[in-house]
């Protein structure tokens, strides 16, 4: 075994410190040791490592077919907005205006011998933080009819809102994003747009990157600014904290009034459009990590690893080199040819002169699903050394080459499958129903009430009246209504911040 | 016919002006009509309409798989450059000083009833026109040994230079684009990537997008801003100036130097790295328009068309619509099965509630490479009938419905291959080997010299003595040496600017 795992008390593991110790140090230790990302020296901004970006490639490319199949189109929009854009829709700057990055010159000049900003603009430009409003002001020139609607546009664009505690892939000042904006003749077509969405994303997070996810619309604190309805996809991390996964904003008609965006309707009427927004982002990354992710580092469902399969070629001898390699490489195209999900299997030869010990844990601190060692012993039994990053690290399963293009799709199957079953196991045994008052709720979430103050709390589903001005009594405990998920119970109960009657089921936790 | 073709005198054409008659207005009507891109409220940043967004996925899409398949690894690096990163390579600062847009503040806030930058930054940040400098800080981290070289990362991003004077596609503030990155043990290694490279990209400019470019390397005056040596790809278009259509630059030591890129070789000795920098932009995107485009809009090879057949079902009974649409998507299924270069023919249905002329006309615009009409007739025949956007529009060919998913791979072929031959005998038109002098030179490129004033000049091969300051002679008359062309003939003769002997060949044109 490498030297590359450390001792952690009884078990050795290839990060420190482990989970139940700190899950924050551990999510950064992680991010580092499978080389997905690093701060960069631009506060807040990151650098997205090769893996990591493969991570986020494999998103893209489901994504996208997924998006074009219902019916939108790819377009680009400007990177810039003017100030006098964005505060076209008052709640809209009033949500952004704290975290903008704000263009105020168009040149670099020389003065007392150092560089400064110059050629002022007469208007400051905001690198974009959303594009409703530039998009809203194309949407307004294209327009005009019935006929044109429904515009149904999705954007893969970087955007920009200053963070003041930026985290890696959570909260960075800079991220990566799709952004979909469509425009719609009706309401009732632009609601439904909302929840179609909403149901995309749902099935992506939850097939794709096997994270389990609940679905439902944020209480009025939680909208998006500009909105009249946000709905959310919310997951369980393992320290039993909420990360959102996306939006789809119903936006009525807030915004084609602020931006102008007017049809004729069959009747010859002008009338405002009613639009929706909806995104997910490179934080997606993060969920992964959280959820799937264990002492030895990421575990990648299959379906999102950029590359599922590593061959790690054993050389025992130098003068072994060419025909070990050769063999690799023939196993390796062996396996291409089987497919999983409709594309053929990802497969990757590390050659490289390394040890095999420490290729062997770069790999699994990498969390490629699966290795396969193949060396001279093996290839005199036409066969092949397998290991599953979802069993302990020193199981193996020795299969013949004739087999692996039937077995590596179907335990690759097996492993998405697994993954997801177990971060469901693990979300339902942290769903609790039993709090009924702000008291118990204070006491639930105060770590030194927990057996391991570093891993506590969890989702609490509770009743909620809807009260304005309850949910500022959930800011306080540092707590927030997750979600009103879609799926309610229909019961009776009381409200666990005023105890009025109340219907209303909400998961309420803390969150990213 | 429909009405959206206008009368140009003799001929009917859908573009006004034609190419002869004004060709920048042509080309900014070509992409108005053709729903490429328009100019976004933020000066010198355009809007990417599907139609043009569907393109740049297609080079996307192709050259993503050349990058990949030549060992690079795709990466994402911030969109800010602190400005004293930029200041380390004294000529990199220097080249792009002049055109940068600076990021002063973090948020706005209300002044005086009016929203103001605030949260001014202590250094500012400069969105970044090119990466080299925030990609060489990650390399110093990422490079220790010689193991850890080559280092071959490439980026797809966005970029800024500010524009003065901004036209679509070809100049614009923010465009998209690909950059490459890597570093080298050796001298000898950078190099032989650098032209690699150069050579990829010809192969992908040449049999993808159908535009033939004399790839060569860059004069001094030409070269980019802390480079050892640029080499392009220039194209002609149809008003016979040059378009540079990618570069890849040999960097030598300068910027490992000014990054700090450095390893320990096979001796144990610590050394700089040799490093390279490529790019194309959606300025191609340009090129296409410019080249391929006639007088009834854009012509689209079919390799780069987001959509290579559109299907027009003909209804002239509201009766028959079903039937003819259920035709329509038969046939459309079928072509589907037909492969093109490896891929599923890409064909899309137009069952928009639109007059039949009309929409014929758009697509002709937009430069679809095929029209196939089906309507009850062709039914009854069990047929189609097939419009190809290289002929006449009115030119038609039936084909029997069985025959179409041999026949519609083969026929984009020989568009694709037609378009190819076309550019390149217009561009072997107006190659001039005869020019030797100044003067010869200046009369060569005045318009009124000229039959057609608007059209006028073209690539003169000549040589050149290459002594420093001569080429100021030729930006007196508005040109510049394009490139010093790989391919030399070896003659002897006397420089075009000095009339001291020469044996260098050199390409001078008018330039975008």
């Amino acid at each position: 075994m490498s030297g590359t795992a450390v001792n952690q008390g009884k078990t050795r593991t290839a990060i420190s410190p482990v989970r139940e110790q700190d899950f924050p140090e551990w999510y950064q230790q992680v991010i580092k040791a499978a080389e997905l990302a690093e701060n960069s020296p631009v506060r807040g901004c990151m650098v997205i490592r090769p893996w990591g970006y493969g991570l986020w490639e494999r998103m893209q490319k489901h994504l996208d077919q997924k998006i074009k199949d219902t019916g939108h189109d790819n377009a680009y929009f400007p990177l810039f907005i003017p100030l006098s854009f964005l505060e076209r829709e008052a709640e809209h700057v009033e949500g952004f205006a704290k975290e903008c990055a704000v263009v105020t010159h168009h040149r670099l000049e020389a003065k007392d011998g150092k560089l400064v900003p110059a050629g002022e603009l007469e208007e400051p430009l905001v690198v974009r933080p959303t594009s409703e409003t530039i998009v809203g002001d194309c949407f307004s020139r294209w327009v005009e009819s019935h006929r044109d609607l429904p515009l149904k546009i999705n954007q893969w664009a970087n955007v920009v809102r200053w963070e003041m505690r930026p985290r890696l892939f959570l909260r960075t000042a800079e991220f990566l994003w799709q952004e979909g904006h469509t425009a719609h003749a009706t309401e009732e077509e632009a609601k439904e747009e909302t929840l179609m969405i909403l149901e995309l994303y749902r099935s992506f997070v939850e097939d794709v990157l096997a994270v389990p996810v609940i679905v439902g619309e944020k209480s009025p604190a939680e909208r998006f600014p500009g909105a009249e309805n946000t709905y959310s996809m919310e997951a369980m991390m393992q320290d039993r904290k909420a990360l959102q996964m996306g939006t789809s904003h119903y936006l009525g008609q807030n915004f084609s009034k602020a931006c102008k965006i007017q049809f004729t309707n069959k009747n010859g009427e002008l009338e405002h459009a009613y639009t929706t927004s909806w995104g997910v982002t490179t934080r997606m990354i993060g969920s992964v990590i959280m959820v799937h992710g264990d002492d030895d580092g990421v575990r990648l469902p299959p379906r999102i690893a950029a590359k599922q399969v590593v061959i790690l070629p054993v050389i025992p001898k130098e003068e072994l080199r060419e025909q070990v390699l050769a063999y690799a490489h023939k196993v390796a195209e062996e396996i291409r040819q089987s497919s999983f999900h409709g594309e053929s299997v990802l497969v990757h030869v590390d050659d490289r002169d390394l040890r095999g010990g420490e290729k062997n844990w770069q790999w699994i601190k990498k969390g490629i699903p699966l290795r396969i060692e193949v060396g001279p012993r093996d290839m005199e039994n036409d066969a092949v050394m397998l290991f599953r990053r979802d069993k302990a690290h020193k199981d193996r399963l020795s299969l013949k080459r004739e087999e692996l293009a039937q077995k590596v799709p179907e335990i690759l199957q097996e492993m998405q499958d697994y993954y997801f079953r177990q971060a469901k196991a693990w979300r339902s045994e942290h769903i609790y129903e039993d709090i009924t008052d702000l008291a118990e709720l204070e006491t639930f979430f105060t770590p030194k009430n927990s057996k391991k103050p570093e891993i506590h709390g969890g989702f609490v589903r509770a009743k909620w009246c809807g009260e304005a001005g309850t949910e500022e009594e959930l800011d306080k405990l540092k707590l927030a209504i997750r979600c009103i998920p879609i799926e309610q119970s229909g019961t009776q109960g009381t409200c666990i911040i005023t105890g009025k009657p109340a219907t209303t089921d909400v998961i309420i936790a803390k969150s990213y």
